[in-house]
């Protein structure tokens, strides 16, 4: 497996903390400009999230945490109580602003039980935690990442892999989560290809997960959502590996709109469907998929396109952002601690009680 | 069946002929723009169907023939050998045109047989028999496309229709044939209700379907191609039907990009899936789907929108702009001699013995 390519890849800083500045790619420029904007306020924290200038379950949930540092930072709280306060109305803000992904609401809640855990009356301690625990999580996310990585590389090689969305290295702080296995790959010299999805309505596979790939030197083809039939009807295609916004404990996986029909078109070819996570995806309170709640977004993302309208004045569109695939078309879930296939509602939880 | 609904929907005027001027409405404006354009030149038919200004494989047909109109009109050819040399040569130059749908190969022979078969030697004669066998084909498309909605009527009342691209009246000279049982129950005012998927790359279904049925008055909904899966998981829709460019022998479909994918989805989720077409769209000389040759586009479609970069900069795309359906997948065809079910292969030619 270990051969000759010396190129890894730096992950890349999808969000950063330089002293007390975080900062952003904005996701909504690339691929054709590649900016970093500073996030100063809870407000923008929110803003960036909502506006997919950040996006991905995993890194929405760091991003959150950031928005907690910088409201633990620019508070006037005089006491514990007052602080904690604080934390708690920020942090159920940031939660609001996307529904469907879990990992958002689990960072918050990780980052505000330990910083309220802290056993002391001191603010300012108080607010070191916070950065803290943000900082932890990120390191965590890289870690994890490459984990997955690592667990998921047998599962492609020897042919393409097909993906839909971006689950890379800009949906977190590593490697990505369905893009991991490949970055593990080509670091390791092993040929890889990948068909990205386009993802209608916002592209996230032909402007990110192209752009991330093509930047690593991974040879990335880009199709429309609807070729992927004829893709996988050909034979060259290994498998297919997605991510996921929330995976119910039944192994139900809410993951961008499109995830659905793919898994079905996998399954009907013969193609392994997998699904790349960390556990913080998996949300135990949550028994079956028909229990996640699906965020529809706004008409114009279908009814426009560069401000420029590609339908009749008014027209009616249903635009949800998000589908459930049932676990019976997931062959494995790819996760940091390892592969875990059917039964999901047991596998997955023996992890989560590892 | 028959209620109250009095608005009749008149076709719309895909191509026309106003004393010698041929005038099609251009189709890649849409739904911005509409806009008729004059065709004079052979040069600039062929042009207008290999850039999508008119498009759909009947429409494509008609377009073709007129523009053998245009070559018999400005022939200075002094002998009947020296014309259908001329028409000859017009025809195989328009047929090259696009290589999918069997219409446009179908309809140059039939008009240049039927013209060749002409017992004359008088030039004139001949020229005006090519505009006598080119609107002899329009009208007759305009009847099919009636037929077609008529014997369709019946699969598709009680819920929600699904299509994909455009088999409407801009892909003919009347109804359509997808869209042709929507007109038709519409016109009976039985209430109609169709999921549009956009279709990408070149958004047919976003910006043609969605014009000409709201035009018509008819309820449409557009979705991104991937949301197929969610809509057909919810058990309102009664219907797929969609067009085809080319069948085979053996039922097996040629039509535009993705519908393969919705074919598998159809099947999966228990929705019946018809195909639309005239019986001049059946290639009895192709047995099956795999002989049917698939036309590959121009990279810019998927790597660009509206002139903007939608993907980094000479990034690998796949652009092929049809996928073929395997019978197995094909509930029925509707044609204008009736509905066909399965064995297709002796049914579809019991219609062309007929």
């Amino acid at each position: 497996m270990e051969a000759s390519n010396p190129t890894p890849v730096p992950p890349i800083p999808t969000i950063a903390l330089d002293d007390d500045e975080i900062t952003i790619i904005d996701q909504t420029l690339l691929p054709t400009e590649e900016r970093r904007i500073i996030i100063t306020t809870v407000e923008e924290m929110r803003e960036a999230i909502q506006s997919l200038r950040i996006r991905g379950a995993p890194a929405i949930g760091i991003a959150a945490v950031f928005g907690l540092d910088i409201a633990a930072r620019t508070s006037v709280a005089l006491s514990r109580a007052e602080l904690l306060r604080e934390l708690k109305i920020a942090s159920d803000y940031l939660a609001a602003s996307r529904p469907t992904a879990v990992n958002l609401s689990w960072a918050l809640r990780r980052v505000y039980d330990r910083v309220s855990a802290e056993q002391t009356d001191d603010v300012a301690v108080l607010v070191q935690a916070v950065r803290r625990e943000a900082l932890a999580l990120l390191q965590e996310d890289l870690e994890i990442c490459r984990r997955i990585g690592e667990h998921g590389i047998d599962l492609i090689s020897g042919g393409s892999v097909l993906t839909h969305c971006n689950a890379g290295g800009l949906a977190t702080s590593g490697y990505g989560t369905a893009l991991a296995p490949m970055y593990v790959a080509h670091e390791r010299g092993v040929p890889v290809h990948v068909y990205a999805g386009e993802t209608r309505p916002l592209l996230q596979g032909a402007r990110l997960t192209s752009w991330e790939l093509a930047r690593a030197g991974i040879d990335v083809t880009v199709i429309a959502d609807n070729m992927a039939a004829t893709v996988l009807s050909r034979g060259d295609v290994k498998a297919v590996i997605v991510g996921a916004d929330r995976v119910a404990a039944n192994g139900d996986v809410a993951n961008k709109i499109g995830t659905l029909g793919v898994a079905i078109l996998a399954k009907t070819f013969g193609v392994p469907f997998y699904v790349a996570i960390p556990l913080s995806t998996i949300d135990f309170d949550t028994s079956i998929g028909a229990d996640i709640p699906i965020e529809e977004r706004l008409d114009s993302e279908l009814t426009s396109f560069n401000n420029r309208p590609i339908t009749p004045v008014g027209m009616d569109v249903y635009n949800p952002a998000f589908d459930i695939t049932p676990a019976a078309y997931v062959t494995a879930f790819i996760t940091e601690h390892g592969v875990v296939y059917p039964p999901f509602a047991k596998g997955l939880a023996a992890f989560r009680d590892a």
